[in-house]
């Protein structure tokens, strides 16, 4: 009855594809992604490391391209684009709808942009430039500007015919929009009204003359939360000076809405972004959470600052006491991190069994390198600032341990709990503090007695 | 052209209500509430504090209840459904589509479930025993069994005359499903096909022969994915053995499913559930709250036994230089729950400068609850594994105090971010963790300076 490609699921084609290309059976391969749809092969493509992602470019039909970069993170998309010259962009792009063409458009160079655009017949260009014009994030940036209109003072009967001879329809089809010669908005006719309506009614006795609009400036947050609240599948969107139907905006391109806002929270409250890639390249991913490793290393000072105040209460080996707290915070950080990472690849089903180890070298190495970078700046504020030169060192090593064991924990913990069947993201983030707290502070106190006093004789 | 209210945001229609109710026109809410869709009704409710949302629910119309009380978060639904009646529960829910329905007799107590199905008539009862047949959270879970189904061997002709018969279609229609007379299924004959197919052309010469199908055992999180990866509008649930047409899942229900999905990671991370309401009563809220702080007390004593174990090294002062990095910890664990609750109410749009004072009572409140709680715990741990009872008061005052800053800085903060244009779930996690880091190491070791030898002689 249905393909068995289509019924599999992500898991399970993450794994066909990763054997395939182990044993060098490319065509098994191409024969699964021309099965696909475009957001599939987008998913898989996410989900792969950087290597294969290759190979799998190489293998999808050049008429697919256009649509499965649109469906890819901005991150990912600049990198496979990097490759390729501006004609095969060019023919990539040429069949997109209009949203996704503009979409594609704003994340090109401006150069690009341009001489895309003269490239395109003159109706295409001026669709692509009429949505280009609104900002991304508005309804006017969402909006299709190919819609289905009719007159109010034709027959059903004439728009059954009508649609006959239109070889392809828009989809989804819930709506044909009614508009007068000037293409002022009028109402809208229902698909499933022109269904039951009889063939000599007309148009303009039938359709609903009030429906739910949106003006072209809606903030794109507000267009989803309308069309999660009213349950639409599309939604005319109109000029609000003139009320002029602009285009229409469909619920696959809502859910898109919904899906990165929601992923914008998580990964915020990480110090990351939505569109960040799960395989990013070590450089790129190390250097974007060097940032918040920074911001968190300005605070944490900031409490060292505030327990040394107290130097009376808490006697000697204050300035330890003081900077301790420094190592436990960072590890706490990193880890977040990498575990925000993991629990968002676990739930849109990009992490597997198949691509962990992958994903575990590139944390480890990402680790590694702000491990070594936050030591030296330790160290640096520590003999300067604090002027203890010997803690420093300590501090420092201690660092550059817990910022290793930190995205370790960060991505074996949740595959384990995973196991246990245990949700990753509920028990994740505490027992995460646990690890790194606990091996922050033993690497730092540990370090600090078996060591100190050989620092404390070389720094005098 | 289009109604007023249609198009006010959620931010206008809260400060109206909330007008509204100040100046006791209840009528003009009542206006309000007829011209929005259960959605729009369910979300206004969950935006109100308790006072308002009862005057709201009186105000709602008997037939709208039902589908309100689906779209509620389950602690708001069930908060409402105490103060109903079984016949007015009875009565709500009679209009629900099955799959609304099965959700929403999930959520009652099984006796009521079972008083509910009796009443209903024998063609309903088996629809909706049906889907809670299956779980929750399988496609089976999350179906509609009512489809609109025709036979292979009819022509577009007597299709179009069979739905202009019927009096109403289901909404969204993109696709009649095609079984044959043991309701196996066959194909789907895509609306938009039937609109440019001729009179006397068969369903079965023109439907889709292969489309895609979901097996009614399928995770509802991998049917997300499936919608958003193959933009569907509505897939046919099919039971794997014997092939029969089960229902079909739309799109609506899907979304509801991605935006629940999403919400859990960014709650579960800070130790909250997604159905957990904005305004949930502060006793319930607050024992919530309470087990997560409670995991992390645990964890925080246990990074201060690691520090008791290099006693040498710190020298004097150990117990205080090992308890007091619990206060920090656990006012980032409370100030980090309040501040997830805001950033997912501002996302929302259930946050506004209408509600904030009532939230930020709420929160104080439950802050004012835990911290009493945890100061007598962490008390009676310092004492008693510690043997520090002076050092054990001071732990505890601080405890208190920064447990009602953790929640006011979670409240404010955001509110704060927002209004200087910032993401506050990109910047709120790490400026609240500041806050509470400097508050409560200030609090601990500023209360030990100045009030420890007070305690030290109490207690000899």
């Amino acid at each position: 009855m249905t393909n068995n490609i289509h019924q599999q699921n992500y898991e399970q084609r993450l794994a066909f594809l990763h054997d395939s290309i182990e044993s060098g059976e490319l065509f098994r391969i191409q024969r699964m992604l021309n099965s696909l749809r475009p957001g599939e092969i987008a998913h898989l493509v996410e989900s792969s490391p950087p290597e294969q992602r290759k190979i799998l470019w190489e293998l999808i039909e050049q008429e697919n391209e256009g649509e499965v970069l649109v469906e890819l993170g901005d991150e990912v998309r600049t990198a496979l684009m990097e490759d390729m010259d501006v004609n095969e962009l060019k023919e990539a792009v040429q069949n997109l709808e209009t949203d996704d063409m503009a979409d594609f458009l704003r994340s090109l160079p401006n150069k690009v942009i341009h001489k895309t655009l003269a490239s395109m017949d003159q109706q295409d260009r001026e669709r692509v430039q009429e949505v280009l014009h609104y900002d991304e994030d508005t309804a006017g940036g969402l909006m299709d500007t190919s819609t289905l209109t009719v007159r109010p003072d034709v027959t059903v009967d004439v728009v059954l015919r009508y649609l006959r001879k239109l070889k392809e329809l828009p989809t989804p089809l819930d709506n044909i929009y009614v508009v007068d010669k000037n293409d002022i908005f009028l109402g809208t006719l229902p698909v499933s009204t022109l269904l039951t309506s009889q063939p000599e009614e007309l148009v303009g006795d039938i359709m609903n003359k009030n429906p739910f609009t949106i003006s072209a400036s809606t903030p794109s947050q507000e267009v989803a939360m309308v069309f999660e609240d009213r349950d639409l599948v599309s939604c005319p969107v109109i000029d609000e000076k003139d009320h002029k139907l602009l285009g229409c905006i469909t619920i696959d391109d809502v859910v898109d809405v919904i899906r990165d806002e929601a992923e914008h929270s998580v990964m915020s409250m990480a110090g990351l972004n939505e569109e960040d890639d799960l395989f990013s390249p070590v450089p790129v991913a190390a250097k974007k959470r060097a940032v918040w490793l920074g911001t968190n290393l300005l605070t944490a000072f900031l409490a060292a600052w505030v327990i040394g105040q107290f130097e009376s209460t808490l006697n000697s080996a204050i300035a330890l006491a003081a900077l301790m707290g420094v190592i436990p915070s960072m590890g706490g950080i990193a880890g977040s991190q990498t575990l925000t990472i993991m629990i968002r690849g676990l739930a849109l089903g990009q992490v597997t069994n198949t691509n962990a180890r992958s994903l575990f070298t590139k944390e480890l190495l990402i680790g590694f390198l702000n491990g070594l970078v936050w030591a030296i700046v330790v160290f640096a504020i520590s003999a300067i600032a604090f002027h203890e030169p010997s803690i420093g060192i300590v501090v420092a090593i201690a660092m550059l341990l817990n910022l290793i064991a930190a995205p370790i924990a960060g991505v074996l913990l949740p595959l384990l709990l995973k196991k246990l069947n245990i949700d990753p993201a509920l028990a994740g983030s505490v027992l995460l503090t646990t690890i790194t707290d606990v091996v922050g502070y033993a690497a730092v106190l540990g370090l600090a007695a078996l060591t100190l006093p050989y620092w404390q004789k070389i720094f005098g």
